[in-house]
């Protein structure tokens, strides 16, 4: 557990705050999806991609044509979160109704990937962060879509993690309250996949699609 | 379907735009998180919570000593971004792995429901959003309760949508490329309500909560 940088300190409900590194990485190798934040002219802007993490990196890419990563390759400051929905809390009052969920909001700076070595190792482990197994089966990158690709690179240094888990908690005066309280969980499953239409037919589903999950 | 401004103009694969105002409300119906970026110190922060929506305003509520909302009440500039996921797109090359996905950003500025009516109308709002029929079966807030509240209106003014569907675009050349191709469906789901350990076995599991879907 390190000590919180005061811009990640958790500052409400502050028993939800997980400040340990390996608890975060744990949410971000569960997620896929980030929304990643940045500001132009003033104005913020949230973008959902899919990222990759190795070690304390985590790595987006792009068209090398988007707004957003042109904006990140001038080294402007990003906020990159990740949120894992595990239910809905349904307590006896409407103030104590409440979601479990986990999250991890890491402030920084996204560096371009200039070096092509780096570039394509970074390229693997977002696609092998969002599918295991589909890097060595599928046709790689070659130097034209490489070019067309931005990579970034943001240091996870500063970040914050919150987390909750279990029961509704009421007032004590409302647990007689006459209503249904608990939790309605939540997840995010992946359904049998389905072929290319212009797949042939007698190609088998690779066991990364058909038993995909994000459990970790 | 609005002409968009610069701002919210998709330029990325604009094939995947949406303006039309029905078409976003959709997926800002079937979503009940949003991200919720805002600028400090340059350092953009970008929040997940949840939302609801009526009309032309979206809602959002925190607590009133929460370093997000507090910032939002002198009015600054916000994007709201919510973002669905519908599944992985396994193309036969790297480059064109994809994801089915809507998402709706919203760029605007947050003001603070101040009338006392309108604030508790909002809050309906937002639950009725996260869980429609809970509201009259919970107890409602109290005074104490709207005072630690801060609810916040984003009129619905500035945004874009992009939506992607269907199975995996490939080159041309890479059709006959010998690996499978298509889709892992994803999506969130609800599970048995867990009813809280102090509620009354005898009392019934309602109707919302035991078929609880985001569906619309």
């Amino acid at each position: 557990m390190s000590e919180p940088a005061a811009r990640t300190r958790i500052t409400r409900e502050p028993q939800l705050a997980v400040y340990d590194r390996d608890a975060a990485y744990r949410i971000l190798d569960e997620g896929f999806v980030c929304h990643v934040g940045f500001t132009l002219d003033n104005q913020p802007y949230v973008i959902p991609t899919s990222y990759g993490r190795r070690d304390d990196n985590l790595y987006v890419h792009g068209s090398a044509a988007s707004r957003m990563l042109r904006n990140m390759k001038q080294g402007i400051p990003v906020c990159i979160t990740v949120t894992l929905i595990d239910g809905l809390v349904l307590a006896r009052s409407i103030f104590n109704h409440s979601m479990n969920y986990r999250s991890v909001v890491i402030l920084g700076t996204a560096e371009v990937v200039e070096q092509q070595d780096e570039k394509i190792a970074a390229l693997k482990i977002i696609s092998e962060h969002v599918i295991p197994g589909r890097w060595e089966d599928a046709r790689q990158p070659n130097e034209r879509e490489l070019k067309a690709t931005l990579v970034m690179r943001v240091s996870i240094e500063e970040f914050s993690a919150k987390v909750r888990t279990g029961p509704p908690i009421d007032d004590e005066v409302d647990y007689s309250y006459p209503t249904w309280a608990g939790l309605i969980p939540m997840e995010t499953i992946a359904r049998s996949p389905i072929p290319d239409p212009r797949l042939d037919p007698a190609r088998r589903v690779p066991s990364y699609a058909s038993n995909y999950t994000r459990r970790r």
